[in-house]
């Protein structure tokens, strides 16, 4: 219980926020070791450790709170761009790789996937997540590609990496980030067979 | 009814075969339609017009059951390659989209990856499933990479489409499919920046 001594309108923030917080992390973790349709008001407020009115009160749409458990990913950590290409793009697929690693990234995602495939509510909610997801790995390209080119990159990035993972149960080691990363780079002209970048490396 | 004039050890195989085959039809549209969950001998015998006794009979555990309604996806149309490297890569690529388009094979992975995770009964059909689906284009870049350039090779051009279907409800046009195979193949050094064969690109 909040002392009177409090000023009224800053605790009550303050708890709205706790509560909320608590919820969301109870809310991906569920959806992360129970999937999608686990994801219910009484499921999560249990998980939590809250009542029921509570989530309803905050959340009166189970989808509402699907998409806002996904919007803490948009916290997961990526990497800080440096202006070296190549190392640039290196780590943000470890950072990515550290998402799936720490964050079970791959199982938000095909769960979107698949969840998009039936549902047009979730079109919407995996078009923002992965647009956030690729916020900074097309901020490290983007100067140099555009258009298909780019696309293109991203798709071959984001998708080998998932590839592994999703279908073949592998987490790619170093060098395979450095083989997936290379070959992009030496596919689109932006570095030389020996691996140095060239004039189209150079922003335009 | 069999006439008594035939054979009758014929007459019950091609029965048997029937109802199998018919069953194994009705339980990929289950899958596809309704999700690997529904995939149940009951819902499927429904499906299919047969009595749940015969579907049991066949097939007493359900885990079978999608394994042999999955293994229909084998003789999914795939591309006889002609010796054009660039040319073989981008049909098959082809033959893929075709079947995402035409066979939702998009669903039936995204499904296997998403069950793999937690069901390790899944992994060995998923493992399957993408060893099966990966033999051509395998056997189209085999005689040029090996390794994890060969790995990474597949992982991309497999990885990129699904990706661009998977998170983008994008089915690559025919110049997406020719921008990531002349990455793949100018990434890998079989194809100089002009779109021509290099030397690497004569068989080993």
């Amino acid at each position: 219980m909040a002392s009177r001594n409090e000023p009224e309108e800053k605790a009550p923030d303050a708890r709205v926020v706790r509560t909320q917080n608590d919820v969301l992390r109870a809310a991906t973790d569920v959806l992360i070791e129970e999937g999608w349709d686990a994801v219910t008001q009484p499921h999560v407020a249990r998980a939590a450790g809250y009542s029921k009115a509570t989530v309803y009160a905050h959340w009166p749409e189970r989808i509402d709170l699907l998409r806002d458990a996904l919007g803490r990913f948009s916290a997961t950590p990526h990497s800080y761009p440096t202006g070296d290409l190549r190392s640039d793009v290196l780590r943000e697929l470890g950072a990515y790789r550290y998402a799936i690693r720490e964050h079970r990234l791959d199982r938000v995602m095909v769960t979107l996937a698949d969840k998009a495939m039936t549902n047009p509510e979730v079109v919407e909610i995996r078009d923002t997540f992965v647009a956030d997801g690729e916020r900074i790995i097309r901020s490290i390209l983007g100067p140099y590609l555009e258009g298909k080119e780019l696309d293109g990159a991203l798709a071959i990035l984001s998708g080998a990496l998932l590839h592994r993972v999703l279908f073949f149960g592998v987490i790619p080691d170093d060098e395979e980030l450095e083989a997936i990363t290379d070959l992009v780079l030496t596919g689109t002209g932006l570095q030389d067979r020996d691996g140095n970048t060239t004039a189209k490396a150079s922003p335009r």
